[in-house]
């Protein structure tokens, strides 16, 4: 074994997010204490959560902060192990951060089902997927028959809510930031329509996008896009509240939507914030039911690799204005 | 019979409401035609949520606009007939207006239970009522042991959902806008405590009354006091979403609350915006745990009374800005 190459924190960014806000290091690779396993990383996913950890505020333990190794879901191989459930060459996913080799107890850790591509694990059978399939058929108890709206549609959840929609029978319209996107999604992807925000008649055209109006709304971006579909919302919608990403890369978010509360009384919506991990108990019928239709080919699931970690935090300033499409992930080994 | 007393929208307002928006009007008293009845009005109740529909902006047929009757619900006895089920002196509940004589369809009228106050009908037997228990049990699924918060809490609605929380065996929080409301709450009506949002320090006394943070928080209010609570929000917690009567009173409303979609995510919260009308078909039964808990002196009804109709107007707009403890009703005859 060589060096660990590690990206840190060197600073928290106090506007919009640099990559000279990290430092890349060299160190030397960490031996596995008893209970332990050694992890060498394959990938690891760039995602746009992430973001919101590092604003320096939050209370919690653990909080991202300046000189620490940036935090990320990786998957990689075990090289070393005190643990005889993770036997050297087994395939995990693991929160390795952005570094090529973490030691890790063995609850962080989650063996790859050799049936599936490891970088899968990063997407649509990771929390990506979990996420787009707890958030789109519980929390937001889409039907077929429903008219789906789906923000950063062409993100890692997003391109996968649209997807699970349509497989569920229902018509999907993604709202994105460029027409190239919009190309993949209806496509490459099965999208009934996209919409791109950034053009001036966005409003009108998501009007006309949905003619039935929205039954449900997976918001992965809270603001103006969100503002805009609680106007499109059928009486009884639901809106599942994923992410904020129109909020995370700034020091000073928005007021929230005008039409709250207001709106959410005429329209008697119920909107509802979620965590993937509240839905643990039930992420193996989830995992088995995203395999399913992954094996088939009713589920894509679209990667966008960077190669090696050096490339790690201009990637990630990229995908914070939209630079990405699918899941993104940095290549490590 | 002599004339019919009648207060007209003589124009929509552009700012706040005034009293100079409306004009008082005689005109000859109606009579009822083929299935009709004919209705003198007793008393009718000004409600805050009746001024939202003055903003010349609604779409839906029956919109209040200039010239027309003001809109309002009312008590009142049958003075003529030409319906079985409606005999001549019989106690109704109708969507009077605010005048003293109106003719009804049938459909339109709802029977008073004699053993009950006909202004009870206004308030917790009325849609105050229903409007405070569905959206506190079946909205925001308060339970014993809860903490509940409520907005406008001196207010119709308000008041009644912090009597039936304390009824349901939660704690109970009320914001209100002034100490004496305060007083009333806390000192009459079994509040557990009351906290002023025009008090510099509010956020800090919402914090200190809230030591377990916030299960149910029944959202009268919308804007600022909204915006305070999600910060109390349990983790789970449930917002009902009644009324926005901190914006009703202008033409240009405020930006919603920061915190949304953010904090619903972090704290799984569920909001929903509800009309009682959606429970109508469970009337009977709220109507009848409502009655019992009135008969045992559970449940005080507050009302707030002005005399004669030409007081209508003032009324309306000191109840707008915070005038009013219970529900006001204007006593016609």
């Amino acid at each position: 074994m060589s060096k660990n190459i590690q990206v840190l924190i060197d600073s928290l960014p106090s506007g919009k997010l640099q990559s000279t806000n990290y430092r890349l290091q060299e160190s030397a690779v960490p031996l596995p204490g008893a209970d332990e396993v050694l992890v060498k990383t394959t990938a690891v996913a760039i995602t746009a959560g992430t973001r919101a950890g590092l604003q320096g505020s939050a209370s919690y333990a653990g909080a991202p902060q300046a000189g620490i190794v940036m935090n990320g879901t990786g998957v990689g191989e075990v090289v070393a192990s005190n643990v005889e459930r993770f036997a050297v060459g087994a395939k995990v996913l693991a929160p390795t951060g952005w570094q090529t080799y973490s030691v890790h107890e063995a609850k962080a850790l989650s063996l790859i089902d050799p049936a599936h591509e490891p970088v899968h694990y990063l997407g649509a059978l990771g929390i990506n997927g979990l996420t787009a399939y707890f958030g789109l058929l519980d929390v937001g108890q889409a039907a077929a028959g429903d008219t789906v709206m789906v923000s950063a549609a062409a993100g890692s959840v997003g391109h996968l809510v649209g997807q699970i929609a349509k497989i569920k029978g229902a018509r999907v319209v993604g709202v994105c930031g460029d027409d190239a996107k919009a190309k993949v999604l209806t496509g490459d992807l099965g999208f009934d329509l996209a919409v791109n925000y950034k053009d001036a008649n966005f409003r009108q055209s998501l009007k006309e996008a949905t003619p039935d109006g929205v039954d449900v709304y997976f918001d992965n971006t809270g603001g103006m896009i969100l503002g805009s579909a609680l106007f499109r919302m059928n009486v009884g919608g639901r809106i599942a509240c994923c992410g904020v990403v129109s909020q995370y890369d700034t020091a000073s978010p928005e007021p929230g939507p005008k039409g709250i509360p207001g709106l959410l009384i005429n329209k008697r919506i119920h909107m509802r914030g979620f965590l993937v991990f509240d839905f643990a108990d039930r992420y193996a019928q989830a995992r088995a039911e995203l395999s399913g239709w992954l094996a088939s080919g009713e589920l894509q699931n679209l990667t966008d690799e960077v190669q090696g970690l050096e490339a790690a935090p201009e990637a990630f300033v990229d995908l914070l204005s939209g630079g990405n499409i699918g899941t993104r992930i940095v290549r490590v080994s």
